[in-house]
């Protein structure tokens, strides 16, 4: 036995069928990517969802940044490598690398896991998982942790409501991270697309949204193309982001 | 040189963060796989995305069929193995098996692709593939044909509105094949999703929906759990399907 694996990689190609309307990886899909691969990496290590279910508990998704320098384009492949910062008995840091050919960086991202108690929906203890201490790793990873977040409130610009529905919903039979992310990334048209991409994405998740309640959107222009973002239920803020765009040019293939 | 890959074969595991809300496969996901091993497979043969753009084309889902007798279940195994069941200079058929551990059947899916002429934004002639006749293959596909769909219209009894956003829009740049399915799976909650799952779906395009689109979601019931949906913009039919349920159990893990 060599111990734990510290680091977890994973090589993907990205296919056109998986392209945004630029022809580049959508913020969804690395997103998607970024839980995948976290989950390999648990399931393999003995702390995945069928360990934390033993306990009645499930992992979710508490906090996410992403940060890319680039992002890859039709038919390029990627690779993704994921390793943890730390953990306690509340939560877990995840990092992540996002590198193309010949190892350029790409960008990175990091994430806050917590654990849910599935029949009481409140955070459950990691204390369990205390023995897998020596799978933490000290890889360093060059992006500035997640910030706070600000309300946004009655700062906003624009605001859009919006009912989740079944499809919103995944296994934690909860309103899915994604869905949070294409909300706020639908408040900008194609034309917007066209000459801006995302720089840098930030989101915390604070409440739980359910099927078939009513959200609002609320963002803030802060000016140099960065945006704050609030999703709320009866008033109160379930989730909280921040969009860094950069200017972009889509050429038509 | 053994000639070309007339079988497609791909394994997956179905991850916890993939499932729908009663630890299963959803309709989308499945979906999904189905466009990404024809596009896999698309790619080893020649025939991919590359092929098509050198000629102003792009592969285009026309219709889809799924029976399922299972779906997977959280943590399950799966394998997905396409292959072309014919194709001529105006579309190409591609069938698909969806097999769980031991070779078990768990369903099937039908498909047939055209070509899409990318600036004129018309059905593209696939001639220049004639080359690849020896391509087919004759395994069975014991699934039957996609039938013909009827207009809902004024038969409808269910409709709702929704306008396509930037995330809802793909490669192609109009609406993604995933968001017309869980347009019409939204016409149901959750409750109904715990007592019923998909035996079989059927769906056809018929006109390309844009961005920023105002999309009229028309559903008849036709009893015994078998519905018709269709999809318009400005009254003209985008898109026409049938779904059909059969009863089952959600069981909290």
């Amino acid at each position: 036995m060599s111990g734990p694996i510290k680091e977890y990689i994973k090589h993907y190609t990205l296919t056109a069928p998986e392209c945004s309307p630029q022809a580049i990886m959508p913020l969804t899909l690395l997103a998607g990517r970024v839980i995948e691969t976290a989950t390999y990496h648990a399931n393999d290590l003995g702390i995945g969802y069928a360990r934390l279910l033993a306990d009645g508990k499930a992992w979710v998704l508490s906090r996410l940044s992403i940060e890319m320098r680039r992002w890859p384009s039709v038919s390029e492949e990627y690779t993704l490598r994921t390793w943890i910062e730390g953990f306690n008995r509340h939560f877990s840091e995840r990092n992540f690398e996002i590198t193309g050919l010949d190892d350029e960086v790409l960008g990175h991202a990091r994430s806050i896991w917590m654990a849910i108690d599935i029949k009481e929906r409140q955070g459950g203890d990691l204390s369990m998982l205390d023995a897998l201490r020596d799978t933490v790793c000290d890889r360093p990873c060059p992006m500035e942790k997640t910030r706070r977040f600000s309300p946004v409130g009655d700062t906003a610009d624009y605001e859009s409501r919006y009912r989740f529905r079944y499809c919103d919903c995944d296994f934690n039979r909860h309103v899915n991270t994604l869905r949070y992310i294409e909300l706020i990334q639908n408040r900008w048209d194609m034309d917007f697309y066209d000459s801006h991409r995302v720089s840098r994405f930030d989101i915390a998740f604070m409440h739980e949204a359910k099927c078939a309640q009513e959200a609002m959107l609320l963002i803030r222009d802060d000016g140099d193309d960065n945006y704050s973002a609030e999703i709320t239920i009866d008033g109160e803020a379930v989730s909280r982001a921040r969009m860094a765009f950069t200017d972009y040019e889509y050429k038509q293939l």
